[in-house]
């Protein structure tokens, strides 16, 4: 490897296209629009929606709950993520009490949101069991930096895999990331080689195949943190129940870098323990 | 290197000591106060008052404002730092418009002040010239993530080199890194063996030898971005203009793993375009 490379950053635009279609997937609290269109040279491709709303300024996370009314819980909610893990914040539950079965898949839709990057697995079967109630995994995507801290301390990348029940009920599987000079996670390194082909907000390209036992025997095998937050993103729906890892997975510099460079910043800042004042409530 | 180091994070507690001493120094706008003390063993060494502001909760960014009257700017001013570095919001200034002169130095007091951990610089004779002014080199400090972005994206950590004119007025440079593989910052590498003694808010160390040489002549061979913004911490006072490096410097895994678990988090959230209401007023 050149060492340029580490100081390389993908550039970025936006799509221009004719819409010829559109249709709605993803979970209630999370809406996609997928739409076919047909560019300049009259290709038919696809591409997401891109998110309404930011991570800086007036679009970002400080005006979130003045984007819009549905957005109120943002900037009024007692109960909203991410927060700071330590011990009078969230609950250790042990090892083995989250049961994971993801199917390995020989490829899924990696799409841009221009909020995230967001890996569909909405009908590829995966199912995490919590004291017997079934959730079905919709999509995982990262924050980078981290949402949540540690005591304090946040770490490079953190990974969200989305779940919902039959009721809605919201469940989300929480894994922060730390670099690491010698080993990586290979469901991350799986994910790079189809990272430039999602460089662009809106564009949708197909991941190679996705293996991920290795990661749950590690998740299902450590102690868990829980607790009871929100939405990270507008409307910042109270709700959803996380279960965060409680210690950190490995990832390359490359690997880091070439997500970093796509998401640019995408990460919400830490909100005020649970059942305080809205950090911007009253400002 | 085993792989468990990627994953080892230090603990920090705070220094319970009874105060012998005391005096301040440091830039008018960013004073310290360093504290002779005897431990409970008797033993009498050196520390710093820990910062009275945070990065969390009602301690944090959203809140400085209320935290003191003369933090006013920091919920108010309408030209606060960071910002977001892009065509319309910084100026390009041309390299080597800008001249460095710092000796190398033996050693340098490193500081750990809660909020950020800082090498004093202060009486070493380091010189910075912008047009034909000379300003001081008083300290250089970090924060992670990176305060500034570069249109939207952040990098894992950003140092300031903080210096003061004879006329009181202040410029930093500021330097931000990126991750790599194959290579760091000399700099950098040069303070690692002394970041466990400093691992305790409050901690004073002596580094080794610091060259600043290949960091002076990478910086001043590069365009800077420069714009007046403001103090990135309590009390936020505006005036300071800071020198951007346009492109990154490399850093390594463990150098910057082992800064980023003193450090935890120490990033103020990216504000408004100079000259815009401040994205604290009116929430």
């Amino acid at each position: 490897m050149k060492s340029i490379s580490c100081l390389v950053t993908l550039s970025l635009g936006f799509l221009a296209e004719q819409a010829l279609a559109s249709c709605g997937h993803g979970t209630s609290l999370l809406e996609r629009n997928v739409y076919t269109k047909r560019d300049t040279e009259g290709v038919t491709k696809r591409s997401v929606a891109i998110s309404t709303f930011g991570y800086l300024g007036t679009q970002g996370p400080t005006h979130w709950h003045k984007l819009a009314e549905k957005n109120y819980a943002c900037g009024n909610g007692t109960h909203q993520s991410p927060i700071d893990l330590n011990e009078s914040s969230a609950t250790s539950v042990r090892a083995g009490k989250v049961k994971i079965q993801i199917p390995n898949v020989e490829s899924a839709e990696f799409e841009n949101l221009g909020s995230t990057i967001e890996v569909v697995m909405e009908g590829k079967g995966g199912v995490t069991t919590i004291n017997n109630k079934k959730y079905d995994l919709k999509q995982f995507h990262f924050h980078s930096p981290s949402e949540h801290t540690f005591n304090g301390e946040h770490f490079p990348l953190e990974m969200h895999m989305v779940h919902q029940a039959a009721d809605s009920t919201i469940s989300v599987l929480a894994i922060h990331f730390q670099l690491c000079a010698t080993e990586s996670t290979p469901l991350l390194k799986a994910l790079k080689p189809t990272l430039q082909a999602i460089s662009q907000p809106g564009s949708i390209a197909e991941t190679g195949p996705l293996d991920f036992s290795s990661l749950i025997r590690k998740f299902t095998s450590m102690q868990l943190l829980t607790y009871s937050g929100s939405l990270t993103t507008p409307p910042c729906t109270e709700g959803p129940v996380f279960y965060v890892a409680s210690k950190r997975f490995p990832i390359d510099v490359e690997t880091y870098n070439a997500i970093k460079a796509i998401m640019k910043f995408n990460s919400r800042f830490v909100q005020n323990v649970a059942g305080e004042k809205n950090l911007l409530s009253g400002l």
